[in-house]
């Protein structure tokens, strides 16, 4: 969920033929404000950043503890914005980024993403490409309240004259509990299903599968959460980019009527010790999945100069694991584990 | 470290053109017993088994409470035993492993030990193969008490009437302190050398140097701890059978005397909550290493039919990411750091 941050890879300044797609930005955000009318780049980026601020106080306010902040430029154009609470009252660690990234697409990856995006020119060394997006995780310190992701992107690459080439959407969000409220499950499962609904049937049904098979610990055949949606590289071949963005922007506006209410029945809940212990072994499966199988992470860690801290933002302050722990039987411990084995249909 | 778990990718039964490895080789048991005359196999599987069972003991006199044993057969030949202690009250984990398997190497496997082994059929969907190895890892609770790994190991392949055609070993020890003491590094490396020089007085120098590259946290341009020895692939263009197996007898009988000095200096040391602390961020940083950089476990975690638990038993009982940590100028944790960030010569 943070491949962003990691696509990165060749920062040699642009091409001196005429200005590049972040100097066309700048100024047209200096000179014409961001309008309906202006590019998607700049459209994504206010967008992600008003709800970014938005999702923060909301969190704070339930939380209590304020969020620190950091952010940074890029050289090249573009920048970041990290939004992080650790032990507060009801989070142990929430991360909410916004990334705006203007760089060049090396030939490897350029390669890759000609499998879905045939737009791309395959006889050239790198692409001048934009990305932006938001990702958060939360990670509550009351093991009843569930762990919570979400990511929602646009990338796009352009010609050396800044005209855009190809682009694309991706994200999702999906719940992660150590012990499972069916209601909880069925809420959040069902507001995303009513966004998705909004703008086709077939997204919730299909978006929701490619979660289950996405966020899979298929080392130990058992998914990471019980799932919500995920999709990529969604462009013109699907739906028009205002149709596809009006889709994200609903996502993305989904996501605190889905996760608030949880929160709020969940974070005071009295809880035992073992309780907390299992929420650690399951924090423990969560770094795994993050570590071994995420793309995004894997390939970020691989790339020199990405920015770690926000990339290793995702995982827990604390995990845990434990030789061959077993889950009693009957238990709700052994519940969730026999859920996370054989996804559900939620709504 | 931990790969010979992982080899195991293709375990059909093997052919029927005669007895297999692991057919004759539980003849020759029964019948001769396992001598200086018996094939490298059985001597390394019986070496290593005798020194889990010491070292195993050794453990268990300093902790005070027994591990838990496991132990497995494999269909196909071999098995393996795991050793464990959680919770102790020297060893938060503390895990002691054999494994010999007797397989099958399949073609892809087979490709890419060609380029170290020459003396493999690149013209074969698969090889019989054979592997044996001790792995351990020791987290003690103290704060001031350094991690430890270890992992010896010998690899066999054969041809399809069970005649060896390549053999080589590998394996190492390395220390992952969270506070350092430079008389703890020193003496653990001294140990080391003394063995190596034994045989090669070129061996210390090159495996450190290997160490110091392989167990690196590449994404964070720091090393894991501060290095032992590392090697791989030993075969007869190094030396021949009999002084690599004396040459890793000699690393492996090193092994008490390189860290039980070390852990009765640091087990009952005091320490501060802020030092428990550190040690586990250090300790995320070890999981870092596994999950992201270790060839053996990345390969493992991703292949069917191998046994996670013992995998995994390399990870510490907990760990913690703390968003932007970074050591106080001048303090013991910012020393640590530098030495990471710049691999010393302790002797």
């Amino acid at each position: 969920g943070l491949l962003i941050y990691s696509m990165v890879t060749d920062d040699k300044p642009e091409r001196l033929d005429g200005p590049s797609m972040a100097e066309k930005d700048a100024l047209t955000k200096r000179e014409s404000g961001i309008t309906d009318q202006s590019p998607m780049r700049l459209r994504m980026e206010e967008f992600i950043k008003q709800h970014q601020k938005q999702i923060v106080a909301e969190l704070e306010k339930i939380d209590g503890k304020p969020f620190h902040i950091d952010t940074w430029d890029r050289p090249q154009g573009g920048g970041g914005i990290s939004c992080v609470l650790q032990e507060g009252n009801v989070f142990e660690k929430a991360g909410v980024n916004t990334s705006v990234v203007y760089g060049r697409l090396p030939r490897p990856a350029i390669l890759k993403m000609r499998a879905d995006h045939k737009a791309l020119d395959p006889d050239v060394d790198s692409l001048p490409f934009f990305a932006a997006g938001l990702s958060l995780v939360l990670h509550p310190s009351n093991p009843m309240a569930p762990t919570v992701h979400l990511n929602y992107r646009y990338f796009e690459t352009a010609d050396e004259a800044g005209n855009t080439n190809a682009w694309w959407y991706g994200g999702g969000s999906d719940l992660t509990p150590s012990y499972l409220f069916d209601e909880d499950a069925i809420h959040f499962h069902n507001t995303i299903k009513t966004a998705c609904d909004k703008h086709d049937k077939s997204y919730y049904p299909r978006f929701k599968k490619w979660c289950d098979e996405y966020f899979s610990n298929k080392h130990r055949g058992e998914s990471r959460g019980i799932g919500g949606i995920f999709f990529d590289d969604l462009d013109n071949t699907e739906k028009d980019q205002e149709q596809l963005f009006a889709f994200v922007q609903d996502c993305l506006s989904a996501f605190l009527p889905s996760y608030i209410p949880i929160i709020k029945r969940r974070k005071d809940m009295p809880f035992t010790k073992k309780e907390k212990q299992w929420q650690q072994i399951r924090r423990g499966r969560y770094v795994e999945f993050n570590l071994v199988h995420d793309r995004g992470t894997a390939f970020g860690l691989n790339t020199p100069g990405s920015r770690v801290e926000s990339i290793l933002m995702s995982l827990p302050l604390t995990a845990r694991w434990q030789y061959m722990h077993s889950p009693e039987k009957g238990s709700r411990e052994e519940r969730l584990v026999d859920v996370l084995k054989n996804p559900r249909e939620w709504v």
